[in-house]
């Protein structure tokens, strides 16, 4: 038994054949390119899905996973595209199920990131957006729309500015990538090399630039109230950070776990241990894989 | 099949015998006196477990689910008192679960209080404090260590003040009956007879006393706050708040829905419902039955 594992990123499309022990073959990425679904249908191709037991797909949002239809922020072609019925006819016969990349990216995590001890695990993507998702007990929790861990989206600050999505302060309007940027920007700072993005300024915060420090160490103020948050709701033993911003290692970690230490009140909040993926965009790839492979088939991964 | 129902609140227990059906008989309600244990036991008593196949409890917290101790704020005889395993003495041979009364209000709302039909949903008692409840698909969500739901604990103003927690800006620091009470007081009200309770700011509210009201729109731009960070963790559909709080009726609802509805971001956030519990006191009875009679046996009580 296999399973044909599909990540939906904004500029990438990732596949790859995953077993049940954890092995994972035939990786292939690929750019996005200007036909999304024939970019997918060749990776699908290229990659096989003969003998799947299954196909996962993993995908950046917004997405619906009742109507199995997607509408990433990057690919503008897709908007409301049934990209689940899409590759129902790609491989024709097997179960198809659908998640947020996040989503895929906690349960990836769970299962093959050393997480498997966790009974209630956050994972958090920190990248162009701020996405999250949820395993608990090792089951992912989806919700009923399929919209459950949307962390990037809860008021962090109610005093902060509109978010795109309507709601003011959001997590993601501090904290994700662009975010960073932009306020770092407008607070005095110029990129060294004239690219302003979230890895030069993660290089400038390493370097000591009190500005570049600042936007992380606001970032990491801002992750620590929603972890928090999230922790207090769903009693969460163990959080995992991914993304590109999470790039920036213990540029972001170590100010984010004092920041957790600091504002954590009651006492089963102290027991979180934060820490960086160890699979990187890997870990969509096996939470996809997942969805759709049995929990008694999957050999656990403790501590790897 | 029958189940003995114990609810400890911090100045009364209840306790009723409570069939799959939903019927409840030999309801008995009796103040928590000097010796507490003793209370428990002649209550247990009085309402007798004969025929039992479980006994459930729900009772204030901070309670530790794992140990089975309870230390409710209001009845200082009770600290890490073992609980489960006084009423197992009194019971024997008979399963013993046990809950928060958050948690326990929540699941006997989804099964008698007409919202069976939620796949999603959040309980909340504001009343000298705040907490929570989550029942998904009809089940409990009590996390691992049984703290799940804590609502009262999330900070929603990060600018707010000190809560006894240890955390800054929680919920309850704004929205319990005591805070609103503190804030309205401060802030130049005086209670016509001269109790300054939340009772009485309530009637002052619905009587047009500008302070008044304006402590009851603080409460419900919080607690909007609160609910909308849930719902998007969650994707909780449908929200019942209880405690004596919400005696208030529309003095409290009316405020908080427009908050909600004026709060709310992403599109599966506004489908939403907020109303009021339609068995107040029982629900928690109701849901520390729920804990012990299995989900197949219990009859649904859709929309009653």
């Amino acid at each position: 038994m296999t399973a044909l594992a599909i990540d939906i990123g904004g500029t990438k499309f990732a596949a790859a054949v995953v077993r049940p022990d954890g092995s994972m073959e035939r990786r292939t990425e690929v750019p996005v390119g200007s036909d999304p679904t024939a970019t997918l249908a060749s990776l699908v191709r290229e990659v096989g899905a003969a003998g799947a037991a299954g196909v996962g797909i993993g995908s950046a949002g917004p997405l619906d996973v009742v109507a199995g239809t997607v509408s990433p922020v990057n690919i503008p072609a897709w908007r409301d595209f049934p990209l689940a019925d899409a590759v129902r006819e790609l491989v024709p016969g097997v179960p198809v199920a659908l998640a947020g990349d996040a989503q895929c990216m906690a349960l990836g995590e769970w299962w093959r990131g050393g997480h498997a001890a966790s009974r209630a695990l956050l994972g958090i993507v920190v990248s162009t957006g701020v996405g999250g998702g949820l395993v608990l007990d090792g089951v992912p929790y989806l919700g009923p729309t399929g919209n459950a861990g949307h962390i990037g989206h809860i008021t962090v600050d109610r005093n902060g500015g509109l978010c795109p999505c309507g709601a003011i302060g959001c997590l993601e309007t501090i904290a994700s990538g662009p975010s960073m940027v932009r306020w770092a920007l407008a607070n005095g700072w110029s990129a060294p090399g004239g690219q302003p993005d979230a890895r030069a300024l993660a290089a400038d915060a390493a370097r000591g630039v009190p500005v570049a420090r600042l936007a992380f160490q606001r970032t990491a103020d801002a992750l620590a109230t929603a972890i928090l948050t999230t922790a207090a709701l769903f009693d969460i033993d163990d959080v995992v950070i991914g993304g590109g911003v999470s790039g920036a290692g213990d540029t972001l970690l170590a100010p984010l776990r004092q920041a957790v230490a600091k504002q954590a009140g009651l006492g089963f909040l102290h027991r979180l241990t934060v820490t960086r993926t160890a699979l990187e965009r890997d870990a969509g790839l096996y939470g996809a894989a997942a969805l759709v492979l049995p929990g008694e088939t999957r050999s656990p991964n403790r501590g790897s």
